[in-house]
């Protein structure tokens, strides 16, 4: 599988349709309007299954999690949410008690125009923390959001979950049965906040295949574990985010083991993409790295020492500057190892090809590797590897730059 | 005790003197010249004192520790250390077989220049990691060095080790007793990499009076973690982070179990407002926030909170736009905490005096708060108070702004 969404690959058997031409998985229809929250941009959206579906769905672990979260997660059925209301521009965080009370009525309204119980409607935020919901433009937004519904309304509605996202984020990817074709549909809104243990992502997978909930939950759980939690724009985990999966069986087509498998493999990729777009539009971002640390004596160890450089903000100035600083790279990693009395602190590092440190010495690079290097700097995807040499685990970190641009986006107003 | 160093207040019985104006305790000398390792500044210094002295010194924890780290933490007395060799404008870190030899050589040309053992003379350096040190004029820079040293020649040694530093960070300090004057001398270099534990920093801390080896390492090790264990810069820990203190008894005062309180108590205010003096000049620093944490259930849970405010680039982001953005400061600490469902994360913030949330609850600021708070954010000295209201343990962390200044040091080139 490659790198980023513009060179996302198809797996074998799926066809890939490119951003802006992803319809909706069958069986679902979608809307995203403006209520008015922001001054211009759609601002709402509702995404619904037509059908009874399984769902899976993934929270923020802060313990400053907000209104929508909390709603859901305590009094939503999460294993049969049929449809979720979502907003951006306000995050109904740190709202207090008016703030439970705003998440509950946009569920109970978007439930009642849907004809669905409040138990099977999700409901979600991102934007601003810690200004009320301004309900007064909401509630008829719900109302004539969900008038607008449509099959063909994806687009709309992934427009309308995003804050200062620059790209676009949706993917949809076919699986080819031997009993007809079935859909996933991926629906992201990312930049800022990004970090694992997820993103201020809110990300939803729609599929019309049908998988029975446990089975769901845990192809769910295996795509969101290897992409938005290995991935990080500023180590900041958000108050809101959000992974939430529906499965609704419309597709007619039956999903025997092999499909399984396809399909888990098409979501954990589709994931993926989406992940990495999500850091090639980090706030700011110029470069998108792919880390790869290896050498550990353990899984934790190596996830320790990946996430340290993925958010050391020297390493990410220095990916800024195009300056092979494996320094800095080496430095954040040490942070977080023991200082063995036994063994000396000696790592390789290479970006891209270009061996820069091995065995803890500076390799001395000849002009081709110089010049090499100077391409490997120049291209918008980076790979780094460090290889620890202190055991066999590894664990691979996306990350991206820190710019002028990110001071510039989270200094000059609220986002 | 003040905030910063430019209000520094004296502790009672103490004098202090200000930035510029600091001369050494009895018994010291120093030097500081340019050896050719940057282009113009002075890059190597020595201190000595001429008797035998008592020291203390604390190392970075960091598993990528520098090679003079190494060969000082390895194979010197550091509880009777006598001098100290510094470079700047190379850190002699991640320099291999031949850096470690590099920085026995420079510790053997200074030892043989003072006619001191080797096991009496540490050596440190800072600056840029991965390049060899240019022993070509670093080895006759030591001797050239060596016979300039001089009694007034502190404020050329605080010169020569510093790095990207704006300021000045020197501090003496004296403490009247019976039988006479004993003082404290202080130099630092800061900015950039500056966190817990400890900073790149390198502090030198010079006391004339006569202290047991043991008790002043214990009133070092406190000073050191009410200090320079509490600021944070951008959340990285140096390679070659080091605070050496000397106590060499020259001043012939007799240091009774007052005068220890009360030169225990000078000791840690001088590192405390040098830590500060570090965080004010931290790389791009506007702003230095104290930040006080409390309602933790335990140190342990209050520290975590604390450095993750601290080390928010979205909160940092914020303070450097002038925007009292609590939502971040509570999300940043959020993500260290537990999500309990027992009870909800409901926290005060306020910024300087005027309270922002209350049990989770945003305040709604009348005009005359709304007003103090714009003041609060228009000087350079921000206080952020934190009440997780989970309990009794408070810790204190100070930290600067992440600002475009931060961006352009670390991206534009190697430091």
């Amino acid at each position: 599988m490659d790198f980023t969404i513009s060179r996302f690959a198809p797996l074998p058997g799926h066809a890939a349709t490119g951003p802006g031409s992803v319809g909706l998985p069958a069986g679902y229809r979608a809307a995203g309007i403006h209520a008015g929250i922001k001054r211009r941009r759609r601002d709402l959206g509702i995404l619904v299954s037509d059908v009874p579906s399984v769902s899976a769905v993934f929270f923020t672990t802060n313990a400053a999690a907000a209104a929508p979260v909390l709603v859901t997660r305590e009094s939503c059925d999460c294993t049969a949410l049929q449809a979720v209301v979502v907003n951006s521009g306000n995050a109904n965080a740190s709202t207090g008690k008016t703030g439970y009370a705003d998440a509950e009525r946009m569920r109970a309204l978007a439930a009642s125009e849907l004809a669905l119980p409040i138990e099977n409607v999700a409901v979600s935020s991102t934007g601003v923390i810690g200004s009320p919901l301004p309900m007064d433009v909401i509630e008829p937004g719900i109302a004539r959001c969900a008038r607008t519904l449509a099959e063909d309304g994806g687009e709309k509605f992934a427009e309308a979950i995003r804050t200062t996202d620059r790209s676009d984020k949706q993917l949809g990817l076919t699986v080819a049965t031997k009993t007809g074709d079935v859909h996933i549909g991926f629906a992201s809104k990312g930049a800022g906040m990004i970090s694992p243990k997820m993103a201020t992502t809110l990300t939803f997978v729609t599929t019309d295949a049908a998988v029975p909930a446990g089975l769901w939950h845990e192809m769910m759980a295996m795509g969101v574990r290897e992409s938005f939690n290995r991935i990080t724009v500023d180590g900041q985990e958000s108050t809101n985010d959000m992974v939430l999966g529906f499965a609704n069986g419309a597709s007619r087509a039956r999903v025997g083991d092999v499909e399984t498998e396809l399909l888990a493999q098409a979501l954990q990729a589709g994931l993926l993409a989406l992940a990495l777009a999500v850091v090639a539009d980090g706030e700011g971002a110029t470069v998108t790295v792919r880390l790869r640390v290896a050498g550990a004596r353990d899984a934790g160890e190596a996830e320790r020492a990946g996430r340290a450089v993925a958010n050391s903000p020297l390493v990410k100035a220095a990916v800024y500057g195009r300056d092979a600083n494996w320094g800095r790279v080496i430095s954040a990693a040490g942070m977080t190892l023991p200082q063995d009395a036994a063994g000396r602190f000696a790592p390789d590092v290479s970006y891209g090809d270009v061996l820069l440190l091995r065995d803890g010495d500076p390799v001395e690079l000849v002009p081709a590797q110089a010049e090499r290097l100077e391409a490997v700097l120049a291209d918008a995807e980076l790979d780094i590897a460090l290889d620890l040499h202190r055991g066999d685990a590894t664990a691979a970190v996306y990350f991206s730059d820190l710019s002028h641009d990110y001071v510039r986006l989270n200094a000059g107003r609220r986002t």
